[in-house]
């Protein structure tokens, strides 16, 4: 009986994040119009082991409940880990939440449209990275000498990746998706969180061994593009066949959707054989069934699943950021909040402006649009906590970073978007953005 | 980078459970013309760690990697089981899976035609479950004497509950669901489920404390009762409220049925604080939702999470079938096939015929209808291993008494119906069988 109680006391901590992120999500959404991530993040620090989830005086309920590895049976192998090494059950739900979320977001991506206008989205996006990355780097270096090159390359990445969602969830409320300067942030946000799941499996190999080979990193960094692109091109090229030998086989039982996500699932799992994350392999997974003809059905069943999910995760991520520690980190926080904002502005105007041919007013667009950090810089740094590569308080500077940009670009953009002429034929997108 | 290893091959195992559960799925549907759930139990049976999972070397990959409960911190004060207790970490998945299932089967049921029809179904069921609880309790007690009253009750309990899924998907292969013997079926095998999983509580509570306490059990078995009336009551006579309080807030961010199987799961818990197993909360939750007004939409969003998660439940309850213990158990499992489908046929007939006042041809066609054992027998059975009450023999003696009683069901039908004169009005049903 005791034993099924922790299985019982495991579904309550299931249902209790499901509903923190869902009251949290709706608050924001509702009341502060913000995207519901940043509600299901509050509510995740909300009910953390740090604050709420501590009141209950329970392990698993709310709480972490780790298994040491040093406990692990030696079947299991990882005795040469530190003993500080911990084993998280709760965690692989969240590992599970978050492949599916990037799949049905690589899914959603309009594949085509993006390898038509890939050329000044890629600078903008490259342009978005390079300052970002640095600024991190070398002010966590300069602040957190400890964290060592790994804990650097940490937080140097976690600033590089826009969030796609919402950055799409801002275009669509001001009806800015389909204008000039509104695809070119959707085509760099996405290549922007290429880039940043690439940059994550190259630093996750560095924090692994503990020093930056650079011809490691480049290959990953080549093999990471090489599949991306590989699946991609597969899904345009060969997407007749996909149908008819993947997906057509199982709409007869009315489960051709959940067949897509289990082959995203096992995709996740194979670019892990080279060393990348499996984010990487179901964002690319989901861009390859996105050329497909069956794309709607897909997204229509597997969001469900995602919306389920999803929430799980970031609400999960959230809890893991210690409140007491974030105040220590706030002036490093704020620092890299300005410098993450203008880092992003600045690398993002000029390509847009001088490749693009865009107007000042436009770029400036882009370049605002950019500013916020979302799913995959928290996914990087969420990668970070658990290789202790990155520290508590680093954490919480990290999640605090992904909520401030995202927080303050609403009123940023606003009066950018008054400067311009509003287009009359501008109808209400159908697109709806992941998260 | 180890210990992320080891949520990678959770993502893995993860992935091929499903990849598998869905092949055997598509096959049993496809080829054989089975249920579903058939192919998964056998995709799990064939990948199990005594099988093809045994020839991968790792435990954690198509293997229990369990954890001994004896090795995990003293904080989550489980020092008292037995040594031989173990933890195992996809078990966690596998319960949120099964929870989500009988949500969804909750929702699906039509609950009005239900409380109409109920008092014929009521006595079909009640008579079903007698014979085949006296001879599961008995036989189990002759040839396995070892096992205990918790042993006997489990198997008693397993040969109880007739497949809703199953006995839908048959009847409406053959368009006689809307049929008088088809709503006697349809009713009594929800009954008969909600009766089996009371007795899982009632055996669940006996298996805990190791004796046969009549007061407790009848306690447990009221309480199990009065929630499962109580929400269908709070459901159809509440209904506008729930609507307008509980899911209306949350259609605005497209959330609604998301809220609803949230609240499934927390009622799932919540029930396991008056000893009964969470599925019963999961189902009288789905009941209840089903009298509202959002029961479409709920099913609609709900469903492609169930689709995604209940494979991984029968298939994860495959793999834990012995195959070689399988062979051991053959005469009695035998024996128990001929007594579970002899008992049901009685006992459902006689109440047909005296209260429900079916011709005999009807009243045999509801007594095979509601041969086949499904989830729920396989719910109590899996639940039985876990506490250690059901050994593995007898847990595959279980599964192959859920899998003969499914597959013999068509062809038994079939002459029967054949004696039937085919109502010509008869169409195609919309409703489709959970699992």
């Amino acid at each position: 009986m005791e034993i099924l109680g922790v299985f019982f006391k495991f579904i309550l901590s299931f249902a209790l994040i499901l509903i923190a992120a869902r009251i949290g999500g709706e608050i924001a959404e509702r009341y502060l119009k913000q995207p519901a991530v940043i509600g299901e993040l509050v509510a995740g620090i909300a009910i953390s082991p740090f604050a709420l989830g501590g009141l209950i005086n329970d392990p698993i309920i709310l709480n972490f409940a780790a298994i040491p590895t040093v406990n692990l049976p030696a079947a299991w192998g990882l005795g040469g880990l530190p003993p500080d090494t911990e084993f998280n059950v709760m965690e692989i739900i969240s590992e599970i939440a978050v492949v599916a979320l990037l799949f049905v977001a690589g899914v959603e991506t309009n594949v085509r449209a993006f390898l038509r206008q890939g050329k000044t989205g890629a600078l903008v996006a490259v342009g978005g990275v390079v300052l970002p990355f640095i600024f991190g780097y070398f002010i966590t270096m300069l602040f957190y000498p400890e964290a060592g090159s790994a804990g650097w390359l940490f937080m140097g990445a976690v600033l590089t990746a826009t969030s796609i969602g919402i950055t799409v969830r801002i275009l669509m409320d001001m009806k800015r998706l389909h204008t000039k300067e509104g695809t070119t942030i959707l085509v760099a946000a996405v290549i922007d969180d290429i880039i940043g799941i690439v940059i994550l499996s190259v630093v996750m190999s560095v924090a692994a061994t503990g020093a930056i080979n650079v011809l490691e990193a480049i290959r990953i960094a080549i093999v990471g593009f090489v599949i991306w692109f590989a699946l991609i091109m597969i899904g345009v090229k060969f997407h007749k066949r996909i149908s008819r030998f993947v997906l057509t086989p199982f709409k007869r039982s009315g489960t051709m959707p959940i067949a897509a996500i289990i082959i995203g699932f096992l995709i996740a799992y194979l670019v892990t054989l080279v060393d990348l994350h499996p984010v990487v392999g179901a964002y690319a997974a989901g861009l390859m069934f996105a050329a497909t003809a069956e794309k709607e059905e897909i997204i229509e069943k597997t969001r469900p699943i995602m919306l389920f999910l999803a929430p799980f995760f970031f609400c999960f991520l959230g809890m893991q950021v210690d409140v007491p520690l974030l105040a220590a980190g706030a002036a490093v926080a704020g620092i890299l909040i300005v410098l993450a904002t203008l880092g992003k502005i600045v690398g993002c105007y000029v390509p847009a402006r001088l490749a693009g041919k865009l107007s000042h007013n436009e770029s400036m667009i882009v370049g605002v649009g950019m500013v916020p950090r979302g799913e995959v810089g928290l996914i990087i740094a969420g990668v970070g906590l658990t290789m202790h590569a990155v520290s508590m308080e680093l954490f919480g500077v990290a999640v605090a970073v992904s909520i401030v940009t995202t927080l303050i670009v609403p009123s940023m953009l606003k009066p950018l978007f008054r400067r311009q002429v509003v287009p009359a034929s501008e109808s209400e997108e159908s697109e709806e953005p992941p998260g």
